[in-house]
């Protein structure tokens, strides 16, 4: 299995004021590293966003609450188990896995974030967590983002990270982003774990607004299957240490950076998606307004007829209208609807565009990369969602992979 | 492959004021019937519902164009090809399909009903109707609803029917309905055409009434896949044939009958659901209305993870549990949900239920008719809706037959 037209990260650029390590704990599964710890320097301001999911696993209650009490110092992080669907025993697993950071940092365990991903509803072995903790404080390293991008892998088959430089006031400002994710993507977030860092100096109120924007056009917009997660968390982390502040002057130019970057990190994650063997973006131009655009790019995007016939690279058109005509909008005048595959026009206003072939259509479809455009002729409003195909794999890896 | 627990249509009984006749016009398949003809006595009552998919086929947007107009003697149905997406040009070839039978039947146009079910965006290859037609006014028959019924099917690999007599005011009343479809079900309709037909005496506007409570928790409680068909048409016929009117003393019995009636083909459909091996019903309790305690049974039926750990026959209940959580309901509190698989408890008011146990969940997952029972703890309203798992031919069904 190959993820479509997708490269293991490059080489991801250390963050000054960022030091990571990845070990063993042996918490799921064997000869492979699975605890991440990333210490982030005094100063360094934190932004998050996390899973709307009402059932939201226990270490994501215990990062809101955190949040809310002090500054973090220190992210902990373990795949092979979600801690999720657990109780009042998961919060307690996840309160002593803080707490032993804590003890091998002397700060208060309030300093300290927590995040989990794999299979929901099994106890946290938290017994395995000192020694492993213990081990990763000694080998805290600022350059080991792929070696962290490769820890908190679950069904990922490629690490995924992506470094960023832009030169402001004369300075060089670096972004490194790692993520990880695969299956269980929606808008909203996803099952999906992302640290992003970077040497500006921006203050915590202003951080989370930037985060929030770069999040709607990348994490927000992309889905595999409809499922998000209990887990999902996203966190950016600017330590200062290159002395350039972000103020209202340079403010976009940077914001422009990281909506890139996280941009590329979300396009790894479907490209990588369970079973993915094609890269889908959905446009969606003419909209009254963006919910409208949204909710028929998700209709058509979520379609399992959509996306088995993606999978076929059948371009069975007829399932795509008939997505776009159940999707929730009001009084849809199919008349006005126009509908491309690539370059390929298939419907013009509703009818059937007459230069459009078969073969036209196979060609777009044999891609690995496919664009389908849906113009409404409603109103002005335009937006991209990115979503893949649905595969054997895909029911392979989650009938026989407990994820 | 095989339906879930499910066997041909039993012998169907025939209803008195109905002929039918199944022929083969070579639409799209070889060596089997794809068309079928129907002709109801003067004086039979017709009650329809259709798709609300906003790009309904040339056929359906005819159907209620006649039906506004006339009162129906003649339904021709087709399968292999679904004339939507094809423009002016498919109205005018279901215009000639109807005016074929017209002519044959000395009747007007309006009187005569088309429906079709195949491949989407392919013109309707008009010039085999009039011999088909004609053929199948030579052997119009009251005992061919099977043959009917098979002649309808595309992805089906069941034919569906089922009959039901029950005695009124001393006379014996008989319903027969049929049914196809198995793929693109969701609320609202489906890839489905259905025709029942009973020889009660009926006035129209009470049958309309009627069909419609008994599509509620039937056809419209039903889903494959999320996807909503172009085509879907039910059509109740009331022959009178009996003498037996339909009265505000015997309409509560009459009605349960074809509740039951309605449901049991509904059933039959999502036992058939394309590459299905489980019938699973998610019943929904203790919500505030219902459409709150639909949106929780529909976002749990249709999660892909959920899907496809039932097919793995996984008790996987934490994807349950997430399906539940990321459902649009408002302020859900997980501290009051519970969880059953069968008669085995899984969740508690949001925490494991002590005594659940591995063993118990495989158990009942290990079964073909599986019960998913979610417990809100926010009202009294409950709900029931049937699906069924993702599997590999689900897959390859929809990657590989253009349906």
């Amino acid at each position: 299995m190959m993820a479509v037209n997708l490269n293991q990260a490059d080489k991801l650029l250390a963050i000054e004021g960022i030091k990571l390590s990845a070990v063993a704990a042996g918490i799921r599964y064997a000869g492979r590293n699975d605890v991440v710890l990333v210490e982030m320097a005094k100063g360094t301001t934190t932004a998050a966003v996390f899973t709307r999911n009402a059932f939201c696993a226990a270490p994501v209650q215990i990062c809101r609450e955190h949040l809310s009490k002090a500054s973090p110092r220190y992210l902990i992080i373990n795949s092979g188990n979600a801690n999720a669907g657990t109780g009042k025993q998961g919060l307690d697993a996840a309160y002593q896995c803080c707490q032993s950071v804590a003890d091998n940092a002397e700060c208060e365990r309030e300093a300290v974030l927590p995040f989990s991903t794999g299979v929901i509803g099994e106890q946290l072995p938290i017994e395995k967590f000192p020694p492993a903790v213990e081990s990763a404080f000694a080998c805290l390293d600022n350059d080991a983002w792929l070696a962290a991008a490769q820890a908190i892998m679950t069904t990922d088959t490629v690490a995924k990270g992506v470094s960023k430089q832009i030169s402001l006031s004369g300075k060089t400002i670096t972004i490194t982003g790692i993520a990880k994710g695969s299956g269980m993507i929606k808008p909203n977030m996803a099952t999906l774990l992302a640290y992003v860092a970077t040497d500006a100096k921006i203050d915590q109120t202003q951080l989370q607004e930037m985060l929030v924007e770069a999040t709607e056009d990348s994490f927000n917009s992309i889905t595999v299957d409809g499922d998000t997660s209990t887990n999902d968390s996203l966190v950016l982390m600017a330590t200062g240490a290159s002395g350039v502040e972000i103020n209202a002057e340079n403010r976009q130019t940077f914001q422009a950076l990281l909506n890139e970057l996280m941009q590329d990190l979300s396009h790894r994650i479907i490209r990588d998606g369970e079973g993915a063997t094609k890269f889908v973006t959905v446009h969606v131009t003419q909209a009254n307004d963006r919910d409208e655009a949204r909710e028929v790019a998700y209709t058509v995007a979520h379609s399992p007829l959509v996306k088995t016939a993606l999978f076929a690279s059948d371009p069975n058109w007829g399932r795509i209208l008939a997505a776009v005509g159940r999707s929730q909008i009001k009084q849809l005048d199919v008349n006005k609807v126009s509908l491309w595959l690539g370059e390929t026009q298939l419907l013009e206003n509703g009818m059937p565009e007459p230069s459009y072939t078969e073969e036209k259509g196979q060609a777009e479809m044999n891609k690995q990369d496919i664009v389908i455009k849906i113009q409404l002729g409603r109103g002005n409003v335009d937006t991209k969602i990115w979503t893949n195909d649905l595969s054997y794999d895909y029911v392979k890896i989650n009938a026989e992979y407990r994820s």
